[in-house]
C-alpha cells in the first residue's frame, strides 16, 4: 500500500485503527468513554473524507480545550421531550454531537411520527464539521437540515466590526440511485478551519475572505487570526443567512450567541459555547412520487445542464479511496497523536 | 399631500383604496373574490412597503396569466391533514398565496402544539415576493421559514446552462421591542423582477449577475432576459441552496421543478407552476430566555458594531411612510391600472 501513499513517509490507517487511536487520546485527557467514541468516529470520519479541516488538525484543539478545563467531557446529556415535534438537550457544557446522540433516536421517531421535528442543543461545545450531524438522517430516508453558531469572526455585511460566527449551514436528503446529497457550509466567506490550514502552510488566501485587526481587507491568513475577522459570504445575503443561525442556533435553544461566552480565564480553549438546530423531516408524508426518486432526477438533470461535481461527491470519493488504501497520515502527524494517546 | 409626492404628476392612494383596484382587475380577469381578495393584499402591500419589484409592477404579467389559461383563477386549495407537525395544500393549478391562506390556521395550530409544523403547497402558482408569507407568523409570535421555486433562469455554480429558479429564502422571527425581523432573499445573484425592472429603465446591471443566450457574462438585462440566464448568489454556497429550495419546495411537496412545466402552449403565462414549502416554530417551547428578547438583543449587539440597517428597514419605513403619505404611483400606471379595472 505504501507505493500508493501520496506523501513520502505517510503510513496508511484503517478506519478503526484511526478511531482507536483518537478514543485514547480522548479519554486519556479525561472525557467518558461515550464521548470519545462519539468525538473519534466524528474525527476520523472527517479525515477519512478528505475533510482535513476538520480531521485530526483538531485533536490539539480538542486537547487544548480539554485540559482548560472550559468544555466538560464527562458532560451527560439531559434530554426533554417538549411536544410532539420538539425535542430539547441540555448538553450540560460538554460536546454537541454526544447530545445529538442522546437524543436522536426520539428525535427520529417524532419526526416520522408528526412528518416534521426539531433537536434544540444548547450549552455545548461544537467543534467539527457540520455534515456529519445530518447526513445519516439521509441515509434513513430522512431529510435534515442543522444549523449551528460559533465564535465572533465574522462582520455582518455593513458594520464595521465583528459579531456573528462562521456559523454554518449542513443539508442532507436521500437519493434513490447513489449517495445523499450533503453540504455544509460556513456563511463565512471561507471556514475558519481553511484560514488555520492557510496560515499554518504559509499560503495567502482569495480577496475577499477578511479583514486585518484595522478592518482593512487582507488575504494574510495571521492577520485575519490575529486580531482580524472573516467577512460572509455572498454579502448582504451571506450576512443574513448568518444572523438566522444565530437566531435558530441560540435564541432558539436556550444556547449563547457566538459573541457571549468568555473564555479568556481558559487559556488553550477553542471549542465555541453555544447552541445548535436540527430540524429532520419526514418525505414519506409528502404528495407525489417518492422523495428519493425525485432527487435522483433533480441531480440527473444537473449532470444534464453540464454538472461534473455535486456537493459532497468529494467526499464519498476520497471515502472509497480510503476504504481501499487506507487512511494516509504523514509521519509527524501520527507521531504527535501517538504522542497524545 | 401632493408636494409631498416624489414624482411629478404622481397621485397618492390609501391603502385600501389601492387593494379595492387590484381586486377589481382580478375579478375583471376571472379569479374568484377569495382569489381576488388575497392577491391584491399581498400586491397593494409589497406596493406600500416600496418592494416595487413584486408590487403592481406585477398586474400585467397577472392579468396576461389569467387570459392565457395557465392559472385557474378559481381554483379552491384542498387542505390535507397528514401528521401532527404536517401539512399539505393542493393548490389544484391556483395560486399559492390562497392556498397558504387556507391552511394557515391548521398550521399555526399544529406549530403551536407540535413546536414545529411544516406546510407543503405543492400545484401552485407563485408570483410574489416570499416575505409577505413568513411576516405575519413573526407578528403572532412564531417563527417561519419558506422556500418557492420558480421557473429555469438560473446556471447551477460549475454547469454550462441553466436549471434552477431564482429560487428565493424567507425568515421571519419576532423581536421584542421592534418590528419583526424578516429577510427574503433570491438565491439568484438578483432577482428576476429586479432584472425586470432594470431592463424597462434601460439600465445596466453590476457585474456577476448573469450571462447572454451564449453563456457569456452580461451586464445587459435585456440580454439576460432573452435566451440569457442568471447566476447563483455566492458561487458554490448560494448554488448549492437553490439546490436545497428545488429539493424543499418540489421534492418535498409533491410540486414540479423549476424545469418541469411547459407553459409553451400558453402564451402571455408568467407564473411559474411549481411547489412552495413553510416551516413554522413555536418559540415558546425553546428553553432560557424569551425568544423576542433574544432577537432583540441580537439586533442591538449589531447595531453595536455598526451596523445602521437591518434586513427589512427599508420596508417598515416605506410603510410608515405610505400610512401616512398614501401610496404614490405615476399617472401613467395608475391610468393602466384602472383601464384594467
Amino acid at each position: 500500500m505504501s507505493a500508493q501513499s501520496e506523501h513520502a513517509g505517510s503510513r496508511p490507517l484503517s478506519l478503526d485503527a484511526l478511531v482507536s487511536l483518537l478514543e485514547k487520546i480522548f479519554l486519556r485527557h479525561g472525557t467518558s468513554a461515550e464521548v470519545a467514541r462519539v468525538l473519534a468516529e466524528n474525527c476520523a470520519g472527517a479525515e477519512r473524507d478528505g475533510a482535513h479541516s476538520h480531521g485530526v488538525f483538531r485533536i490539539p484543539g480538542y486537547v487544548s480545550t480539554l485540559k482548560s478545563g472550559w468544555v466538560n467531557g464527562r458532560a451527560v446529556p439531559v434530554v426533554e421531550d417538549v411536544a410532539s415535534g420538539f425535542v430539547r438537550v441540555d448538553a450540560a457544557n460538554g460536546f454537541a454531537q454526544p447530545a445529538l446522540a442522546a437524543a436522536r433516536p426520539l428525535l427520529v421517531e417524532k419526526a416520522r411520527s408528526a412528518g416534521i421535528a426539531v433537536l434544540a442543543i444548547r450549552n455545548s461545545h461544537h467543534f467539527a464539521a457540520l455534515w456529519p450531524d445530518v447526513e445519516p438522517f439521509a441515509y434513513e430516508g430522512l431529510v435534515a437540515l442543522s444549523v449551528v453558531n460559533s465564535m465572533t469572526c465574522v462582520v455582518p455585511h455593513g458594520a464595521d466590526r465583528p459579531l456573528f460566527g462562521t456559523n454554518p449551514i449542513a443539508f442532507a436528503a436521500p437519493r434513490a440511485a447513489g449517495e445523499p446529497i450533503v453540504f455544509d457550509l460556513a456563511t463565512s466567506a471561507i471556514a475558519h478551519g481553511d484560514v488555520q490550514i492557510a496560515a499554518r502552510k504559509g499560503e495567502l488566501l482569495p480577496p475577499g475572505m477578511g479583514v486585518d485587526s484595522l478592518g482593512q481587507p487582507t488575504r494574510d491568513p495571521k492577520a485575519i487570526l490575529e486580531g482580524g475577522a472573516l467577512l460572509p459570504f455572498g454579502g448582504h445575503k451571506g450576512s443574513a443567512l448568518s444572523m438566522m443561525v444565530e437566531l435558530l442556533a441560540a435564541a432558539l435553544t436556550g444556547g449563547h450567541f457566538s459573541f457571549e461566552f468568555d473564555w479568556s480565564n481558559h487559556p488553550g480553549a477553542k471549542t465555541p459555547w453555544t447552541g445548535q438546530l436540527l430540524i429532520v423531516i419526514d418525505p414519506s408524508k409528502a404528495a407525489g412520487q417518492d422523495f428519493a426518486e425525485r432527487s435522483q432526477e433533480l441531480v440527473r438533470q444537473m449532470h444534464g445542464v453540464g454538472l461534473r461535481r455535486l456537493p459532497g461527491d468529494r467526499r464519498h470519493r476520497e471515502r472509497a479511496k480510503s476504504a481501499e488504501q487506507g487512511i494516509t497520515l504523514d509521519e509527524q502527524t501520527l507521531a504527535q497523536l501517538q504522542a497524545l494517546a
